[in-house]
């Protein structure tokens, strides 16, 4: 993992990637997976949809902060497995082997394993929709993992990984945020 | 454009694709470009995220109502052209050349070269953060279009086409709602 513009964190989670929210609840860590996610503006602010049914939706609430991780398409498997159990009865980190690093800014851990990390506070919490209103305060990319390929989950059980890349970087110069102007990824 | 069950609608938008947005201001058809969407609950329930710099943003305020379309890869320079552009001054269906459609629920009409169009209700707006919350009242996709990929924006004028498709669905079977265990997409 190594530092990665705050500006430009919104870039991982424009193309709506599957994610991992990782919390830390004061006692000890866990990790959900979620499908829901929104950019809410270039300034690293983002939404994210769950619920009181989610364990992690406790501590999210309680410590408001979590990190949302983008993990590649060879995690498939524990993305799944991430999804299918739930922090009130195990140990997630344990059970998938998930390897951790502290982060800078907020309790919860990071997942050195993704492509990228991006530390948030909870800015609001929209309670009749499920929406968590997320500021990122700060973000690391991870460029030495072979598979750069995020997920892309359908609904029905069915994923999808990354095809070709279209670059319209010249026709949309004047619609993109300064971040990104020089940004090669 | 054929009719789509309403409760698989999500499938549509779950992946984060590119969407175009059509609404109807009582005078004429409008459409922009948005990347920022939310999938909310498996029955038919989103979230997109604009503001008042949006031309559009006026008629989905007064009318309550828009249509979310998803675009094809193939159509891209047609999805980025809308994005450059405003209703304000521009008439983007005859711009454009986009073949549309009455909708039956809704004002806005549908996008028949689009994979899908979904028809929706505004039921609340979150004005803070600029996000509408969309109820959808009628879904439609068009099997007929040989370009089955949506796009997916990175936001720094680059898109991502679908690549390989990863199959998960007897492992999922137990997280998946009702609507999808049948889907077969």
């Amino acid at each position: 993992m190594q530092p990665f513009p705050l500006d430009q964190a919104f870039t991982f989670l424009e193309s709506g990637p599957v994610t991992l929210v990782t919390t830390h609840d004061g006692r000890r860590d866990n990790v959900m997976t979620i499908t829901w996610t929104m950019v809410l503006d270039f300034d690293a602010r983002f939404a994210i949809t769950t619920g009181p049914w989610n364990y992690s939706w406790e501590a999210i609430e309680k410590t408001r902060e979590c990190v949302l991780a983008i993990p590649s398409a060879d995690m498939l498997d524990t993305v799944v497995g991430i999804g299918l159990c739930s922090g009130r009865d195990t140990d997630k980190f344990e059970k998938f082997g998930l390897a951790r690093r502290k982060a800078e800014r907020v309790k919860a851990p990071l997942l050195t394993e993704c492509l990228a990390n991006i530390e948030c506070r909870v800015i609001d919490i929209i309670a009749p929709y499920g929406i968590v209103i997320l500021e990122g305060v700060a973000a690391h990319a991870n460029p030495h993992r072979k598979e750069r390929s995020p997920l892309h989950a359908i609904g029905d059980g069915t994923f999808v990984t990354d095809g070709p890349v279209l670059d319209r970087r010249v026709m949309m110069r004047p619609k993109l945020p300064p971040s990104v102007l020089t940004h090669k990824s």
